[in-house]
């Protein structure tokens, strides 16, 4: 069976289901911003989402379809991050238990806060083993749903909620730039912009290290990286897209650019320093683009920026605001 | 001449001489905080208004409340930090000079900032001479007027309109906390919320290390620090309130606590971490003390938190998210 391609209208049913549970994040602007970027930019604040990103719309609204049947017999995920975090806080709140896979490496702040929404996580060794068949396993021995981190239709359409919602509050835009890594925001974002601002050039944003879909987006032939890329932007350590967001991405991408790592540790401090707001470094992967120059808008054009999460360890914060040089305490 | 108290009056002729110039900052909440206080929390969000913190109503309003005539001839303030950067920012918006007096020991990001919005600054070695007497030369020599810091009916009324926003936007409060460095904010806010909120407790918060205000709210008598207190709150290093700031506060004033710097740290920290938000140690003496204990709400009760600023040096930033041990950067 051919996987289900997310259409607008499931965007518009995963409104429906996340309303009042998720938060409708605000929408910040920067004077000092503007003058730098020439244009208007809008972020979409999803560092302020529950759990503290973006991946809470997704899972929600994949637990939210579930028959209650299916959903009771608990779920499992394989996540390096904030997908577990996710998964984790929206099987609490429907009750139901979650088992959650993820690699031993992984920050401690993402460790412990999936662990404190109440999931049952199973550290691996990425050397070692698989966390795809590591998770099947407990999924057959426990008759539980696996939820993915990015390909699955009602992912990615709840994903896509967080650019239905920007547009909804700002109006149409000229460009709308999403952070990459297997791809379900960018796909999703897509998805809701290609209908709510037709004009409006969908971008997706890599780390240079990690640029799997940026190759695949413009070879037209899935690429899938060796290993996972050494990039501070721990959520886009993907090795490559899925079948479902090569498919949405190569339809319905405009442009796929990348940014260096530095770019990252600058609009990190840019948002702590002047904005007052705390990014991690996958958070800022769209902002970097329009900040270090990687996508140039033109004068006075109306540009959306999904700020995808602010999950980052203390350790990460300190080695950001000291400048970045040296080895990352996360690498 | 007696100078005049502000009345609420004065609070509201403020809130429409900012309309549209300052921010209507958000108003914070999060459910870790909640369920750590035992309480509905309100963050009133001043580190996100223009320049950074509140200073910048109270600035505004007393150049807007200036017969232009006297306001063209330029405008001298003397401050630490976030003060020089409103009354800077303020005067470009009016297109007068202004020249501020600032420490040479203040925070990089402050002096730098002051510079940034077109003022010229004036640094004293804080040891050697006295600012006041500084701002006051400068003062006959160019015939510009001073902007005080706190002691100014028309600065404590600007201060005064982020409490009249706060409840205005969440009704009213069971208690409102304010940090206190002269006692302008917490002066405002108590001539706001006592109209507005009239059952509303007013408490104000003030370093362990610059309890000048909470031993003068005690003991009804005006005491004075012999040197600025070594507290890493740099806005709280005020020697005394002023005349009209001790005769509000002892009027208003419901309460006055103290809060340790390893408080501060853990504030800063909380809204980093948890909120996402960068705020700085000033900021959070009001955050500091419902976290920290020093004020114990009833269960369920409703607390307005004002957030002052959020203008802080990486290197601040740094020793903070390192656990705040040792020496501060900005001792």
């Amino acid at each position: 069976m051919t996987p289900r391609l997310p259409t607008f209208a499931d965007v518009t049913a995963a409104r429906a289901r996340i309303e009042g549970v998720a938060h409708r994040t605000p929408v910040l602007t920067s004077r000092t911003l503007d003058a730098r970027v020439g244009a208007r930019v809008f972020l979409k604040g999803e560092h302020l989402q529950r759990m503290g990103a973006f991946k809470f719309r997704g899972a929600y609204n994949t637990l939210a379809a579930m028959e209650p049947g299916v959903r009771s017999k608990g779920i499992v995920a394989f996540s390096s991050g904030n997908h577990a975090q996710a998964v984790a806080l929206a099987s609490r709140l429907f009750g139901v238990r979650s088992t959650i896979v993820m690699p031993a490496n992984a920050p401690h702040a993402k460790l412990a806060a999936t662990e404190g929404y109440g999931a049952t996580v199973v550290r691996y060794d990425p050397a070692e083993s698989r966390r795809e068949e590591l998770a099947r396993r407990i999924q057959q021995e426990t008759g539980a749903s696996l939820v993915p981190p990015f390909d699955h239709a009602d992912v990615i359409a709840g994903q896509g909620t967080a650019a239905a919602e920007l547009i909804e509050d700002v109006g149409p835009l000229d460009m709308l730039l999403a952070c990459v890594g297997g791809g379900g925001l960018l796909s999703g974002t897509a998805v809701a912009a290609k209908t709510m601002s037709p004009a409006c050039r969908v971008i997706g944003v890599e780390p240079e290290l990690g640029d799997d879909i940026t190759r695949s987006f413009r070879t037209k032939a899935l690429v899938t990286l060796p290993k996972p890329p050494a990039t501070i932007a721990d959520g886009a350590r993907t090795l490559s897209a899925g079948e479902l967001t090569f498919k949405l991405v190569c339809a319905l991408v405009d442009e796929m650019v990348t940014v260096p790592d530095t770019a990252l540790v600058e609009a990190v401090r840019f948002a702590m320093l002047t904005m007052k707001q705390v990014m991690e470094p996958t958070g800022v992967l769209a902002l970097a683009a329009v900040l270090g120059g990687a996508v140039k808008p033109a004068a006075g054009a109306r540009v959306g920026v999904i700020v995808s999460g602010g999950n980052c360890d203390a350790t990460m914060l300190q080695w950001i605001l000291a400048g970045g040089a040296g080895a990352p305490p996360n690498g």
